[in-house]
């Protein structure tokens, strides 16, 4: 417990100024909480957190802990009432070790730039989200970031090591450790990666690298529609391959990507497999044997220059969305074998509602990402979130879950309780209540 | 909550025959409680389980939960006021989903089982605990249990989607999902794996299968002593190659694995290593270049019956040491640039105790097994348990955990807060209590 109160208003990163407030109140949900925050504080220290939180604790006041922003759940929106908790100051990498193939950083680290480090000793951060040039380390932990590799090496959570957490009182602990494997006590690491700053204050991480991969091999299919190119999915799993992306795009992205001038499509949807280690070209052969019988045309990359150029299409699915007009990128996760599906019932809502969705998918964990394009002028309205609604509790009906990997934030607590049941939700509002006892952090937010 | 509570002293799996309570009284740990458990019961279905512990907790009588009781760690020693939940009867597989690659299997599943369960599709169950052809999916999950694998496909943690779980009140709740991706509240699954009986009970899990590979390759090397083959693991490290099995034996194994009548030592040390997967010849060959300088002598296998020969080294060790007298197996991690100073440490503590210790590693994670060998007659005095303390402190020092794999259970609680820091201990005590309000499951284990 700290003794004497630091007001934060006294710390240099504080702000009280209108540009910097409006700067801090979105996210890119789509989501605006109406108003802006009371305040920004830049932290510029593990002690200046400290100093914020336990006066914050101590006055009942409202902390949104905010990384770069990029988040689409709404966790970083923050209204009148709240302060800004920025960490983007604390961006240090303190330690990277070759030897134990782990790195410390500080929360506010770039994830690009911890990856661009490890790759100095021929390691890689394995979690890859698509945002990767512009999200913190700790916003990856505190959503448990996905991204295209992590169909072979998992998420954040499994890239994570142990943390280094300022509680909402101000006090600071560790958790985990710098061992791969290691027991002792509950998993507070694994309890905190995801809970999207609600029980505590990220400031930094060891991390786990992974050996950067001798040579990665790529293919790309086109077929006639989504359900050939999800049979293919489904067929290199039946395979036992074990491919590190497998992204899926359907016609709707296609089509866009074409009126973008972009690559022209060669059929209705999309799959691009790339495998990797040192069976990769045997792999993807193997990948080729399946698929083949299945698509209209098949290429396997010779060269780097040949595999960027199959990634060319799924690179230009977003950027030809967003020229549409302003976009919602939705996020939900079905079993693998129900992709097909998920895609159709996706589409069928888009038809009902007149709201064109495109949808992408990562095929190798059967996390889709629905992506509704509102036509210039068009409003976020109620339609649009009911719309958004279809495609979650579709998700349910599947045997899925409402987030595979952006998390809850404000836009999906309607539905937790169907997802988790009361039980559990009750459940996890007790153990919110131990870290945080007087609901300072990021207050109706997650769960 | 139940209305009604049944006396579990009704149900047919119940017994407080002397036989049946003394058999429930001991794990593997070498720790004798004094007395036997009050009752053992055999619970033929959750809603038994769910009987017993709402019985309990009204009652305020203490529950182990037992599965196979391999524990190494004391977690499941029960004796007089307590009762014992015995899980074995729950043992169906109830789903094996080849294209969802997950298996749905009640907790007294015997691991080798659901691996055998899964080999008949193309997957296994990656944990593979040396103790599988006994060990339970449930006591696996309560204590995170590791295995060979585990250097390259992750502990128990990382292969379960989700649970269901009996808790102390008899209420049920299931965590997680069957999708490989979700985020959609806290990691509860996270939680209650390695949890060792305290938070609640498994009585089902849902769990990640991975594709068998479609290769394996074998390589065994001899060293002068253990300083060389550390390095040559750390070697492997450092050329950023990925064995599914790294694993080291001491002097004081191969000694005792000759003694046996077992393969004869060629060195003071010895390193296996296996690779899997597509590349897993080109794998091997990168590990016998970075190995070679630094060994007496290497092999790799030519074929399955070749590989069997090398292994029999290391599946002799712990049969060799259990010939010479009562064995402690230990467990400890340490980061795996620390593995010689580990090893080096061990043997020094061996010297000056005069207890025997060989000591058998997972070089692939820094998790190494020092073996305690008591001499025919000697007592498991206090003595012995110094000797084993040692041991753990040595592994904090160097920057590592109390325990790997084998968990906390009774005989390491005395180091957590020496480990954990007392605010976090203070934490999990919190996060408990919200779940065993009434302090009824595994009382005085885990933390
Ligand atoms: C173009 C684009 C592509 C994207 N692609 C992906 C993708 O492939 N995969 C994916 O998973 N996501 C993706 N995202 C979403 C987003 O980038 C991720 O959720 C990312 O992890 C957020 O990081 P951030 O630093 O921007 O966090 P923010 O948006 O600032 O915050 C996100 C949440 O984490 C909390 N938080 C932030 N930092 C901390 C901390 N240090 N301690 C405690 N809580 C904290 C916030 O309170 C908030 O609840 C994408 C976003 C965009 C805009
Ligand atoms: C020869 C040998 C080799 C071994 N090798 C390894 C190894 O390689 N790696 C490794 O990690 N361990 C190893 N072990 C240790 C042991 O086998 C593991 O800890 C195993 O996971 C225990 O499973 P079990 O079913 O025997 O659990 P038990 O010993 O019965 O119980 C262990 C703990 O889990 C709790 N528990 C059991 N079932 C449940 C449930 N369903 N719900 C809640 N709590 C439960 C118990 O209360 C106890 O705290 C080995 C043991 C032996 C004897």
């Amino acid at each position: 417990m700290t003794s004497t109160l630091i007001d934060p208003a006294t710390l240099p990163g504080w702000s009280t100024d209108p540009a910097a407030r409006a700067a801090a109140r979105l996210d890119r949900s789509g989501f605006d909480p109406g108003s802006d925050p009371d305040a920004v504080v830049v932290a510029g220290s593990v002690d200046e957190v400290a100093a914020v939180l336990a006066h914050a604790n101590a006055t009942g006041t409202p902390v949104v802990v905010r990384g770069a922003g990029s988040g689409l759940s709404g966790g970083a929106v923050a209204g009148a009432g709240s302060i800004v908790l920025d960490l983007t100051g604390l961006d240090r990498i303190v330690e990277i070790s070759p030897a134990d193939e782990y790195a410390v950083a500080e929360a506010g680290v770039i994830t690009a730039d911890l990856d661009a480090a490890a790759a100095a000793h021929g390691l890689r951060y394995a979690p890859d989200p698509a945002s990767l040039a512009i999200s913190t380390i700790g916003g990856n932990i505190a959503t448990n970031a996905g991204g295209l590799r992590c169909a072979k090496y998992g998420v954040t959570r499994d890239s994570v090591l142990g943390l280094d957490v300022v509680l909402a009182d101000g006090r600071r602990i560790a958790t985990g450790r710098r061992t791969v494997k290691g027991v002792a006590g509950y998993d507070l690491t694994g309890l905190f990666v995801g809970s999207e700053g609600t029980l505590g204050v990220v400031v930094g991480a060891t991390l786990r690298l992974r050996p950067a991969p001798v040579a990665t091999a790529t293919l790309a299919a086109w077929f006639d529609g989504i359900g050939a190119a999800a049979a293919a999915a489904a067929a290199i799993t039946a395979a036992r391959l074990q491919p590190s992306v497998a992204e899926l795009l359907d016609t709707a992205c296609l089509t866009a990507i074409a009126d973008a001038g972009g690559p022209a499509p060669r059929g209705g949807a999309f799959l691009l497999v790339q495998t990797d280690g040192f069976g990769a070209d045997a792999e993807i052969d193997a990948v080729r044997a399946v698929v083949e019988p299945l698509a209209g045309s098949v290429d396997v990359a010779a060269d780097p220059a040949g595999a960027e150029a199959l990634l060319a299409t799924r690179r230009a699915g977003l950027p030809a969305l967003e020229r549409l007009g302003r976009v919602l990128v939705e996020d939900v996760a079905v079993p693998r074998s129900r992709l097909a599906d998920a895609v159709d019932a996706i589409a069928a809502i888009s038809a009902r509602s007149g709201i064109r969705i495109a949808t992408m998918a990562h095929a190798g964990d059967g996390n889709l990402h629905p992506i509704l394009v509102l036509e210039p002028g068009r409003e976020l309205d109620e339609h649009v979130w009911a719309c958004a609604g279809e495609v979650f509790t579709t998700a349910l009906r599947l045997g899925g879950t409402l987030t595979g990997e952006h998390g809850v934030g404000l836009l999906k607590r309607r539905w937790l309780r169907d997802e988790l049941g009361d039980d559990v939700v009750d459940l996890q509002q007790q153990l919110r209540a131990v870290f945080d006892p007087r609901g300072v952090l990021n207050p109706g937010k997650a769960i």
